[in-house]
């Protein structure tokens, strides 16, 4: 049986800070309708064995998770980082570069189960809604999170339902339609629109028939949570260092923010226990250039972007007009020293086009994204001679072929 | 309107030679229960303007079709043939060697459209089911085939049911579940056991409610006319020879065999209409030791196969025990003085590695097996210096990639 983790202390929100108890099974923080996250008793996990670098997934870092046993791992994280740097770039301005690779596995390494980083926010998702009996979850998306849910739900005997734009890349929307067909308890919708409309048929149809809402942020900070496990890989011992450390700029692929809040979240709490110290990594919230709500918020110097209407993408997993945590991203990506940088879709398919033939790596849309944003952050300064770059290639090319196969 | 090819004939028995008008939907001719095929006045065609090499599909060869006009194209079939000549073993004993490459695609070249070689045999089977009005299709299926009959059935509005075993891989149960999640004309049935269990499932359950059984060679010739356009595309001016002129060596990969028979019958009606004289190449029947009916047959002279049980391999499309147009397949072989090799799983793993390694192409299980039977044909003097061998690669390993990701 999962067992919450003895040192999780409470639910705080991320905004007005008010808390809540660790079993309460709130969406929104009912304030101000602001995501909450986990907190915990650092100083009771210094002293426990919370780390265990045997695991060949992300429970390596249970202690520092909601539950510290009792879970059950379907092998997701402890990805690999992978030596890019012989890129054109990282060898003429003398810096190292490296891909943190959450799609395609590789032998000695984690393996995400439907290759993509969503796979740790519904591993934590689908044990937190077995240890609190939730029934039936639903989730709006993109994509990614679709397949992953539905993957972890179908595994763990959960019910849940999808609902995702009808242009999602056809294998996204095979494996959820295929689970759909075996098992009665698992739905897809389809829906014309983004995921902001599948978010509006969500709250419509099924979350008054008791379904669980574990919509980005929406959750009581579980994918938060999961996410965080990639700070903490990044700051392990690890190809970057034989100590705990960080690097100094990691390019993230920001549609929701997740990651960045689970990252950020993560090196803090690291700091709390002593194992890093106070210097952080420029966070680069890269966007599309066809939805950079986030983009916009940095360059206008606003708290929290302003709606902006969703546009077209081959990076779908971009494609995230308003995100109730954008405020957060904003205010990360600010403090960190980075900013955030908006990637056409010309240049995303050329950087995944470059990355195939130079290297034959699997790189995703929204990883593309973010290779192709390494110029303009040597231009801006923001990427200096000696820095360790970390770029985040969030799943595989894999699930969007149909898409992508002309730039192979 | 789709319109039958003035210059088809009739049906004939590819057994007993019994003839049956063209526009009789038979199955098996009734009398031996054997395939029946395409007749056509070839003399008639020869006068016409029966080829379009403009058209980058496969039906370039409209005019040695069974519709000549008022088709529909998905762009199906003109697949390149790879210059695979740097290969070790073609270095070594000084042949060359192509790959006609059935599944990802090229510039310059068609594409089918659910990337394998089974759109050739669909795209003639919707045509004509159009033509003649057939409202429901059936087809048991190892995969791909059902994967192609889902994609055309829901292109052109007509009903179909697809039963594939449970062990398919999950891409394709995952195309076919999305389209009939979206398409209630289109079903998926997966069952325990192989297309054997299938077809009678199909029989039982299917035929009596009215579905036309496309099974291979249970349709009236259409999907032998379809894969006849390989062994065309084979014949016509192309990288191999400016002339109509066709290999020495043809290595296909051998489940029912419908290409053997489809590619022979493209060279007799090439030879009957003055194209190509009367040298055949040599073919190479290559099967999964797992499941080697054909092989047995050789190796034991029989006319027919013998029931043998069904095995398991990556190579699916290979695991077909008891195929009805066997006897012919073997004639077949024979008569062009090629012979069967059986491969097994660990051989069809490295090579499908290899090549990956290689070259970066494409290659399924299927293909590999093929590339692995090159070693054993040079042994048996199956392939001499300066020979033109052409490897069959069939599909995409983009299909089968959970069962692959491995080996990539
Ligand atoms: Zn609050
Ligand atoms: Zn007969």
């Amino acid at each position: 049986m999962t067992e919450l983790n003895p040192h999780f202390s409470h639910l705080a929100c991320t905004f007005c800070g008010a808390q809540y108890p660790k079993d309460h099974l709130i969406n929104l923080c009912p304030h101000d309708q602001r995501p909450v996250q986990a907190v915990y008793d650092t100083t009771g996990i210094q002293a426990t064995q919370w780390y265990h670098p045997e695991r060949k997934d992300l429970w390596r870092f249970a202690g520092l998770l909601p539950m510290a046993s009792g879970f059950t791992s379907h092998g997701e994280g402890y990805t690999p980082l992978l030596d890019h740097s012989s890129h054109a770039l990282a060898k003429k301005h003398g810096f190292q570069l490296f891909i943190k690779d959450e799609g395609k596995g590789h032998k000695d390494f984690g393996q995400n189960p439907t290759l993509s980083f969503k796979d740790r926010g519904m591993a934590v998702v689908i044990n937190m809604a077995k240890h609190f009996g939730v029934a039936k979850l639903a989730v709006p998306t993109q994509g990614n999170a679709g397949d992953s849910l539905a993957f972890y739900a179908n595994e763990m005997g959960i019910g849940a339902v999808v609902i995702m734009p009808d242009d999602t890349p056809a294998p996204i929307q095979g494996n959820v339609a295929a689970l759909a067909f075996h098992n009665p308890d698992i739905k897809l919708e389809m829906i014309k629109g983004t995921i902001k409309e599948a978010g509006l048929l969500m709250k419509e149809k099924y979350l008054p028939q008791g379904y669980f809402n574990v919509a980005t942020f929406q959750e009581p900070g579980w994918r938060i949570e999961g996410k965080k496990t990639m700070g903490l890989e990044l700051a392990e011992p690890n190809r970057l260092s034989e100590q705990w450390a960080l690097p100094n700029v990691i390019l993230y692929p920001t549609g929701g923010g997740t990651g960045i809040l689970g990252m950020w979240k993560a090196f803090d709490e690291l700091e709390a226990m002593g194992m890093i110290d106070s210097q952080r990594p420029k966070i680069i919230a890269v966007q599309s250039a066809a939805t950079p709500p986030v983009k916009n918020a940095i360059d206008k110097d606003l708290f929290e972007p302003e709606p902006t209407p969703a546009g077209e993408t081959l990076a779908v997993g971009l494609n995230v007009a308003g995100g109730v945590g954008h405020f957060k991203v904003v205010d990360i990506v600010r403090q960190s020293g980075g900013t955030s940088i908006a990637i056409s879709e010309a240049d995303i398919a050329k950087h995944l086009s470059e990355i195939w033939q130079d290297k034959h790596w699997w790189v995703c849309p929204e990883g593309a994204a973010c290779l192709a944003a390494l110029k303009p952050l040597i231009d801006m300064n923001m990427i200096k001679p000696k820095d360790q770059v970390v770029v985040f290639n969030t799943g595989s090319f894999e699930k969007y072929l149909p898409e992508v196969r002309h730039l192979l």
